[in-house]
């Protein structure tokens, strides 16, 4: 994850660090990001090239074919012409996990180039397209319309301020969506409204905080447990990782049960 | 407004025509529908060109300065890069009005060459900015950070299934956002819970379906009411027009309440 010095003209908020190393810090990757984010959504922007090679955005639907994007475009569109004379192309998809600002949603970028499915794999491409855009069916077999695979290249994820990486394309469509942060938003409100002393204690013993006063839940993966902490130093924010990976959204609940335990065990050994 | 022949294999569906010619059915140009999208939001995705001359799509937050909209981009990050390297670009925004369908959803494209602002332009480039994007604050004088001006010269806009237009961007920056559609939701809500007979007339006497059985109002602009009918020859979509155009929300409830006794005496009088 890329760092920076944004030559900060010295009254930009800034983040205390952590007093101690974090305990099992691991967080999904790049690629299993990006792989979670394009799982998550069936609407994106794509840019194309138009026929003065002038970049060119547009709102489109999605599908997933083993992580490439699917496309359903009209001919007579300017974003169909555009990929029926140039293949390039790139899609960006945005996590709707940022609240009201919009720079701290997560977000990436998928580039490449496109194709038109071969006759054997066009039902898999068009199932693919129909099963993630219900109302595909207003349009899908009209004849002025093509369905495009976007074979991803190149892989850029931001996930909000200040974390951000790239993935190859072999790294993207190898890495699986996370099970556990599509249904974690039940969880997360559980966890801040009934269990605020635990996230607190969790971070302290193991979230590199000892001093924290009190932390919130903003994200779950499969890894861990991103957490926004008050102390007397000033806003934080902290990574809690479970003890082994989880492989599925059952597994979360005594996960971060017995990481409360742990924590708890952490402060009286302490 | 462009209509298609979409080679149509015969399984899709259709909307069954009008039988008068509606009354009054003046729609906000593709201009002042641009300008009412890019007015609503501040959230947009940006296509560059890459080194390579390659699409890359990013998402960016925005604001406005005489309908042109503003950016802050990070000097490392990759769309920084492209700007400086090559300023054509365009910006999809997306309004949230589609519910659970994307491609119900209105949006533009506004595409153009961006500018550093000059030293005069500056403060009033970084209001708009600031003003738009509330986090802004956390980056917004950082050294490594640039704002762009998109000079628009030419704009897209689908307003959903079937309807599209272009602008150019004289007649984009020249048109005002609609002063009713922002604050629409809740006379829309009041209407079909509490109105829908009204709605009904006014589609019978004035918006070409005197064969409405009933009606839902589905957006409201200065100009009129979108509606969507039910009629014993399946659904269609209908226009609604105000008498005189609206300069102010605060003229929308008497302007549907005239609408409304001016239907129910047409059918008196029929």
């Amino acid at each position: 994850v890329t760092t920076r010095d944004h030559g900060d003209p010295g009254d930009a908020p800034s983040t205390p660090p952590p007093l101690q190393k974090p305990v099992g810090s691991a967080r999904p990757s790049a690629a299993e990001q990006a792989s979670t984010i394009a799982a998550g959504g069936n609407a994106a922007t794509l840019a194309t090239l138009t026929a003065d090679g002038d970049p060119w955005a547009s709102y489109v639907a999605y599908g997933l074919l083993d992580g490439n994007p699917v496309l359903c475009l009209s001919n007579l569109a300017e974003h169909g012409r555009n990929l029926a004379a140039d293949p390039r192309a790139s899609l960006s998809i945005v996590a709707a996990d940022g609240g009201t600002d919009p720079l701290a949603s997560s977000r990436i970028t998928l580039a490449g180039v496109v194709f038109q499915p071969a006759a054997g794999e066009r039902d898999a491409v068009r199932t693919a397209y129909a099963n993630a855009v219900p109302a595909a069916r207003l349009f899908l077999d009209f004849s002025d319309f093509t369905l495009w695979v976007l074979s991803v290249q190149r892989v850029r994820w931001v996930g909000g301020y200040g974390r951000m990486d790239s993935a190859t394309g072999e790294q993207y469509v190898a890495a699986a969506p996370d099970p556990v942060t599509p249904g974690a938003a039940g969880a997360i409100a559980h966890l801040n409204a009934d269990h605020a002393d635990a996230l607190a204690a969790m971070v302290r013993a193991f979230g590199g905080y000892p001093d924290a006063d009190a932390a919130v839940c903003s994200g779950i993966d499969r890894y861990g447990l991103d957490l926004r902490v008050d102390t007397p130093r000033g806003t934080a924010y902290a990574r809690v990782g479970f003890p082994e990976r989880l492989d599925s959204p059952d597994q979360l609940r005594l996960a971060t049960v017995e990481l409360a335990r742990s924590a708890a065990a952490h402060r009286t050994a302490g």
